[in-house]
């Protein structure tokens, strides 16, 4: 095995050790966040890191890089308290990482990369409507992670839309029926086949 | 579509909601965390929520849930400052599993269940000799999320171990050789097939 020491980490190139560092975690969770600010444009970007925060209740995060450049799915949700999580699939995936383009504050990604912003419910955040598992989310409390200047952004679960059936009568959601992918590093994706359920664990 | 609103999903079973809850972030990274404490009894505990923090300096956080039980992963990693975050693969992700059994704190889940304890490069805390991708963090940083009692559990990356040869002068790894596998829910293992890699979208 080849070893990788801190220092070996930090003198490798910026995008080499970028690549390689957002491998490290292994699979990550494919989302897209819809949301709209106060001048009424919609926002779509792409987010790897949407992680189980809680059950009961319902809790969702994301990780938020640095306040340093615009970051507009931030400010819509400071703005309005509100959001949407919707799973990426296989249809849209490409379309999905296309939102990840630096596009100007008055154009919305959902016209730029060809998604449809759906309006549901009363629900203020734009859903997508080409996906097939989607959450409308409140603001719930920020977490500022001092050793690099990210954010914590975690949410409560207001509203959860998914197909009907695809959960058993134990809550076990059939994420292949949703047709969901997965991401490692920052930009290659990935289908997913179900090796096994295993049964709850006792010594 | 079927709608669950806040108040349907509050009103389901306790394991329904638990177990539908942990699938809607979508697929999970599957890692297992090795820690030793003051006693020197070796401790090894499976974790769905390590999540990417930074890469320059390199960072991983994941999730705890509240302390109101013992957490002996934790425990070690405040006595000692060190822990170990291994990719579960294709070949293990049964024993590791089984690392979520609720095991006396004389015991080491590494002998419970059949993993070997691998102690190397001077390192405290013990790796996974039966890992493809493994490395050794200290302890950065804790952050608590107030509304569940949850933990974010920082470290800085002090080495990465893995095979030769398995990632490319761009620093793309290649996920599928160290056969990492990728978690649904609490239960559920998949295995991945690449789909596409993406070039960096621009406007």
């Amino acid at each position: 095995m080849e070893l990788l020491t801190r220092s070996a980490i930090l003198a490798l190139p910026k995008r080499k050790r970028s690549n390689l560092m957002n491998y490290v975690s292994g699979f990550k969770s494919a989302n897209l966040i819809g949301t709209i600010s106060s001048m009424k444009v919609t926002n779509l970007a792409i987010f790897n890191s949407v992680v189980h925060i809680g059950a009961n209740p319902p809790y969702l995060g994301f990780i938020l890089r640095p306040l340093t450049v615009a970051r507009h799915t931030f400010q819509n949700i400071e703005e309005t308290g509100f959001y949407t999580i919707n799973h990426i699939n296989v249809n849209i995936y490409q379309k999905a990482h296309q939102t990840s383009a630096k596009y100007e504050e008055d154009i919305s990604e959902f016209d730029a990369v060809g998604l449809t912003p759906e309006f549901k419910a009363d629900f203020l955040a734009p859903y997508v409507e080409e996906s097939h598992l989607k959450m409308g989310l409140s603001l719930q409390e920020v977490k500022h992670i001092d050793c690099n200047d990210t954010l914590l952004v975690i949410g409560k679960v207001e509203a959860l839309w998914l197909p009907n059936d695809c959960y058993d009568e134990n809550g076990h959601l059939d994420l292949s029926a949703l047709e969901t992918i997965a991401i490692g590093g920052l930009d290659t994706y990935y289908t997913t086949q179900k090796l096994e359920r295993l049964a709850y664990a006792r010594p």
